[in-house]
């Protein structure tokens, strides 16, 4: 394999781990990321470090300073016409254009595709020929797009909207806008360099022409026109141009996974803290304690990184088979799974991402608290991805409502074959229920295969339990509405998230015992896969230790809209998992895993580590010269050495009781 | 009860919720601070209001900005004699006044208390006299002092610092002092109010007299000189002015927890999303969800604000004893008692408070990430608590090795009287082991000594668990350090964390059920104890299914410092969990419990909850009026609704391709 276009890693304190390592991390990279991809970013970023817009300092922008500096950016990234090398037809480029910006500054990300694509996008959609010069406009930067997508008390119900626009048969078109306030919402707590504002219309005239009215209308007479008959679909496509939202966000979440990890391993590679003797200090990576917090998110990076590209890929044939008009069941129905899917791995890539961030910055203690190492600011980024296009835990009802969906259809005889293979295992769900932990030892569980049945297992468990729950709420007379909300604490959004995990965990193992790829990765990928199952199903162990009721007549679907006739025989059996501790072969198999990884550890973060100009963190630079650059950080701060410009304020002393406290 | 000095709540939105509570806010405000302290805070909020120095502004302040305005608001403190109302020797002052400016902004009580508390203390226990009048003047701001406590490569093991003293007895004092290097750490992810820095001594010569040096000196002929004989002891009292941290820290995460709680409730009791019928949205404090989210936590604020009071009250007890000279044995086991608790109260609070913060912004959805809300910088100010004053996971250590001494010496037969009555349940751990979950169904868990007795099974447990592992690292060949450390992730600090848990719920047990308490108030109390209890053992629930092993002739110790014999005989029992599924029930309980406390969360939170001012929340004002708030937070913050100074930057259009790219 030619690796030679990657640069070797500047040589240093990291030695001692990449020379450990038991696999060639160059070959690694090109395998997972591609040479096509790899290339493209680098061109990106070598153009961007020569840039002095694209420069970096040690300490944040003020509100105003970021707004401006982002808004110079993405006037360069159109300059360079930088997203010309992607192309759609390669996976490689198309997300690699998209990391390599990312990875770099997520609010640069976001205002650049704001505008040139969602915006863009949107207008395209309508259809309408005067939108698609303004498109154009928005693409090249010569307008800019912005989205008024919801009001100050609404979010998740978009639907409740109360802005109204009331059409006026007098005006049609001719009028200029008075009563249009536009401004800005102010600092938020991270993703400043994008401007979020509002506008506030207040009897405005709006011109007919200008109403994006593909799914709705107006006719010059006042009526109100659709080409739907069905108020739900049309509600449904008005919101289709932003679907691929969810998408994007997982690989955003992913990308921040290989930064935090990135900076916290090689920070923990070279950081040393106590040792068994009097003599050296050891570095903190050979402590048990810091490889359990930290190398299974390494594991979740590889798991989310596959799981993202191919989220990626099947969303590109079902956007492709869309515009073509193919309106086969196939695609329908990938449409519905990348749907139920996305909506369950854009919360797990957000929180994995969110909890994984936050162990990095306190693995790499007071160091990981410093501006200049960057870890805050992913923590920053990152945060908004738990919320926006879709809070996790409202979005994730959609996952558990198709899953029940789909197990009644397999109820009904139906045969699943999902597109993207997620669902495939549930036309196995009768027998699964009986299914038990088989594994007996720590060896045992170190077969990724282990934790994919305890997976299949719990998937089907908790389908069963959410059906029942919402059966028996529905039976002590709530309402619908109700009855669903309150069976999400219990089981419904265990049952998403054991999918997601399930799904990305299956996809990973496909992926790792690929008989195409080379033994010595293979070896390295499927611990991360074992691991990545064991520490992920661990959080859902109490779920498998109960006894559990099942029909005694199996043919009787246990998953069903309808109450259960009271007459119904019902068993009982132990739970998947008895006998000799399980829970504790699952630790020792993580903690077994960690430490064989250790090793590996700092090679794995190398495959996805950007150069130091774009990570842009002292400790996490690839040299590991972590106190050398820490350091020089410290000094380079503007003023950090001088005495402050107010200094009068030590030199005039106070005197205690010199003021007067105020009256209770 | 006289509650007249306590002003009644603006009426507004959260009306609603407030009639509907079960008890009397400001009774219960009373009873939880006290009188003298509720008057205190209050006077001390009303002065800062009136001053101009401690205004609030829409947007956070540069790093320069912000250390400026701190130290100006320290001078203020000082002027305004502002502790002048504590008292130490009334527990409601004392911490009142800590709690007010930490309320206020965490970072302006940590640069006012490092200097005029740390620092000074510091310096009078040296005991040397030209010491104590420096002291005096930084109590009065008249010098600044600063702490100089670990090293850019060492954080956690202060014993291994490199940093060396020479003495050199030609010169002993007169030089001045070249080669001191003194500058700025540079931005932190929060606490920027606070100026951390860095000192950097090269050959530099320090005057003896300034050596504090009442736990080891230098003759005059060069001779170390140390009043104690064990090492190790001298580095313990070396280490003994900086005791009271973790006291501390456990208040002040107390505090970030009363903040966040007090907003993400207010914003759920007035954010209204969706709701059964077509008509009128509901507010999202009625979805199980989100109680299910955000309750749990104003109980763990509860339970935190009694534990962090009684810690409070025994470490003054502790310290008054030290000053005294009490050497008692009751003192001594005092002193372990508080050094173990706080090892572990302190991640307790910190973690909590950590996790609570981020589930409060999530839940507050898109408004929560906006810095007017606070949410941002609390989960800043609140994330070094985490690390300092030992890293939250090294610290646990402290408390597990303590745990396992004290278990080994009621192995021996000695009864443990605890004074502050965590340790006294151990006395009967060769019984408490055969104890089994007794409660069968929802309401059964209702009463917290179910929750109560289980963690005393659990701690139990891991403490034999704990002991056996660390005996069969042992065994397999690895030396003391490295059996420890393996022993760290299991199941040592699961231990520390359940010894906590389990202190903190009797505490507030104990103090629910005093029957000096009024009926009314004891009733929601006790509610937030079968809350708190079931929700956190409800996170332990693997370690109580699984069967485990008991050596067969319980008078043989099972938890020995040796290695077991492999003769012994052992018998497995099933877990402390079995029949019919008590997870479920603790979950139904859990959610049961959300429910019944939804309507007197808002009051709840009300008893808490400082003036708007200092809360400086939007989202979060007593008035409810949440969108009018934010609407005036945006039209106020500067620019807001302004052409931006930079806009020719829009009307310049970029050329697409004008700029090459760079080559690979």
């Amino acid at each position: 394999m030619d690796t030679s276009f990657i640069p070797d890693l500047p040589s240093g304190p990291l030695d001692l781990y990449r020379k450990r390592a038991s696999f060639n991390w160059k070959e690694m990279k090109v395998v997972l990321e591609g040479e096509e991809g790899i290339k493209y970013k680098s061109i990106i970023w070598k153009t961007m470090q020569k840039d002095p817009v694209f420069g970096r300092g040690s300490l944040p922008y003020s509100l105003d300073e970021y707004r401006e500096v982002t808004q110079k950016r993405v006037r360069r990234l159109v300059e360079y016409n930088m997203n010309s090398l992607a192309q759609n037809s390669n996976i490689e480029t198309a997300m690699a254009w998209n990391q390599a910006i990312l990875m770099y500054d997520s609010a640069l990300s976001a205002k650049y595709n704001l505008n040139a694509m969602m915006c863009a996008v949107a207008l395209i959609q309508t259809g309408k020929p005067h939108f698609q010069e303004l498109a154009q406009k928005f693409e090249n930067l010569e307008a800019v797009g912005c989205f008024c997508l919801t009001e100050l008390s609404h979010g998740s119900n978009t639907k409740a909207m109360r802005t109204t626009a009331t059409f006026d048969p007098q005006t049609d078109t001719h009028l200029p806008l008075p009563g249009i306030l536009v401004g800005d919402i102010g600092m938020k707590l991270g993703q400043n360099g994008l401007d979020n504002g509002f506008v506030a219309f207040n009897q405005v005239r709006i011109p007919r022409e200008s109403l994006m009215d593909r799914t709705g209308s107006v006719t010059k007479e006042g009526k109100y026109v659709t080409p739907f008959k069905d108020p739900s679909k049309r509600f449904g496509a008005a919101l289709g141009a932003l679907s691929g939202g969810r998408v994007g966000i997982t690989d955003m979440c992913t990308t921040n996974l290989k930064l935090a990890v990135t900076i916290a391993i090689r920070y923990s590679g070279v950081r040393r803290q106590f040792g068994p003797t009097k003599g050296e200090e050891i570095p903190v990576l050979e402590y048990q304690l810091q490889q359990w917090r930290l190398i299974p998110y390494v594991a979740a990076t590889y798991v989310m990184h596959i799981a993202s590209r191919k989220l990626f890929i099947n969303f590109s044939e079902s956007t492709m088979a869309q515009l073509m008009k193919d309106r086969s069941e196939k695609q329908a129905n990938l449409g519905k799974e990348i749907h139920a899917f996305s909506s369950s791995s854009k919360p797990l890539g957000a929180w994995l991402a969110r909890d994984c961030i936050q162990e990095c910055r306190e693995a790499c203690g007071g160091h990981g608290y410093l501006w200049v190492n960057r870890l805050g600011s992913l923590r920053d980024d990152n945060d908004p991805n738990c919320t926006y296009e879709g809070d996790n835990n409202v979005l994730q009802q959609q996952t558990g409502n198709y899953l029940l969906e789909v197990a009644r259809e397999v109820q009904r005889g139906k045969k699943i074959e999902s597109v993207m293979g997620s669902l495939d295992f549930l036309n196995n769900m009768k027998t699964i229920v009986f299914h038990t932990f088989n594994a007996t030892t720590e060896s045992d569980v170190m077969d990724p295969k282990v934790s994919i049945a305890a997976y299949d297992w719990l998937v089907v468990y908790l389908l069963k339990e959410s059906s029942h729950k919402l059966e028996r709420e529905l039976k002590s007379g709530k309402d619908a509405f109700t009855a669903r909300n309150d069976s999400q604490a219990y089981y419904l959004h265990s049952l998403s998230r054991a999918y997601v995990e399930r799904t990305c965990l299956e996809w990973f193992y496909n992926y790792c015992t690929d008989p195409t790829l080379s033994p010595g990765l293979a070896q390295v990928l499927i611990k991360l896969c074992a691991l990545f199952g064991l520490w992920s199903l661990q959080k859902h162990l109490t779920f498998c230790t109960g006894p559990i009721s099942i029909n005694h007549i199996l043919l009787v679907p246990f998953i069903s809209s309808e109450l259960m006739s009271p007459c119904q025989h019902v068993t009982t059996k132990s739970g998947y998992i008895s006998g000799p501790n399980p829970a504790d072969i699952i630790q020792s198999g993580i903690l077994s895993l960690c430490s064989q990884l250790k090793d590996d550890a700092v090679a794995l973060v190398d495959v996805f580590a950007p150069p130091d100009f774009v990570l842009h963190s002292a400790i996490g630079s690839a040299d590991g010269q972590i106190y050398q650059r820490l350091y020089n950080a410290m000094l380079q701060t503007p003023g950090s050495v001088e005495r402050v410009s107010w200094w009068q304020d030590f030199v005039d002393k106070p005197e205690r009781g010199s003021r007067p406290l105020a009256k209770l």
